[in-house]
């Protein structure tokens, strides 16, 4: 089995994705839920993730892996050390504070950095934590995450300029669920009406 | 030569730890200045930082790692693959937004938690970390940090009834650097002057 499926299954079976019916905060309910800041309670898993990670960004070009916290730090984190390469972050709070650094851990300006984060839903999320590295300094050009939900990310990096990279796409994930029968094709269909 | 000495000479040949004259935001000024997040910058110290604090958790008893974002969450994360042990994170502005969930990662009430983080100065966001923790119905009995900066800490934790470890306290960090010839001997003394 190759990599990506793999880590499909292993998604399901951690409860990092979930079927049934969820309530989101705006009221509305979903058939999946999916939470990938889980992984940090799965370090085998994770460290699965951050070799996949490497491996997707083999042929990007970058300097230092630039992860958002918090579900990106802790797979950033896992694919520095598969990598053995320089990690930054930006702060969520520094706007708010002040007084702290915009930007954790030791870069210059002119280096380019690769963005990762674990999912994408739609781009703005990604285009938020890019400003502040690019007034920095820093060169951002490609956008690595763990998971598209294929709801937009793509062409909303796209359109500013920004290549987006997927270890998996939610389309793939649900077809390798179904392929090792962890869903029913019920299920696919109702998160593939959903999603539309 | 030892780990822990190892790691004191690396923490200042990569910059985390730095000697001159520093002006702190309140305006004072210190000669040493410490920055264990430029860890992240450097994941093959990273990695060591991660097993050296599983060495130092022999002997204790816990079920998860918690770590303390930011600085103690990719600490955290890597001493979690070094033991393989599950990690959670109590996340900073949970209060503050309200709809978060103020932990990170998968637990159960009754376990026991380690707390992570880089260092410590006085007890107080140990402190701060350890409520949410225990609200949460996890048992906190220990808190695990690669640096003691020997300021109170231990002292704050202990009238709670929690114990602190180091992997390295600031004595030791400046001993192996006077031994290592990277401070002088004058520069001990003023930061030994500058602790008291």
């Amino acid at each position: 089995m190759k990599e990506p499926a793999l880590l499909a299954n292993q998604l399901f079976d951690t409860g990092c994705v979930k079927f049934g019916t969820f309530t989101l905060k705006s009221g509305l309910t979903s058939p999946i839920y999916i939470d990938l800041r889980l992984l940090v309670s799965r370090p085998s898993l994770l460290r699965q993730v951050g070799r996949a990670l490497a491996e997707a960004a083999q042929g990007l070009s970058f300097d230092r892996i630039a992860a958002i916290p918090y579900a990106g730090l802790p797979i950033g984190v896992a694919m520095a050390m598969a990598l053995d390469c320089p990690l930054i972050y930006p702060r969520r709070e520094a706007k708010a504070h002040g007084t702290r650094q915009a930007i954790e851990g030791a870069f210059e300006a002119g280096e380019t950095a690769l963005l990762v984060d674990d999912l994408i839903t739609r781009g703005d999320s990604k285009l938020e934590a890019i400003a502040p590295l690019e007034e920095a300094g820093l060169v951002v050009r490609d956008v690595l995450v763990l998971l598209d939900r294929e709801q937009g990310g793509a062409d909303d990096l796209a359109r500013h300029g920004y290549r987006l990279h997927a270890v998996l796409c939610l389309t793939e994930l649900l077809k390798q669920l179904v392929s090792s029968e962890r869903i029913t094709t019920a299920q696919y269909d109702a998160v593939m009406n959903y999603l539309v």
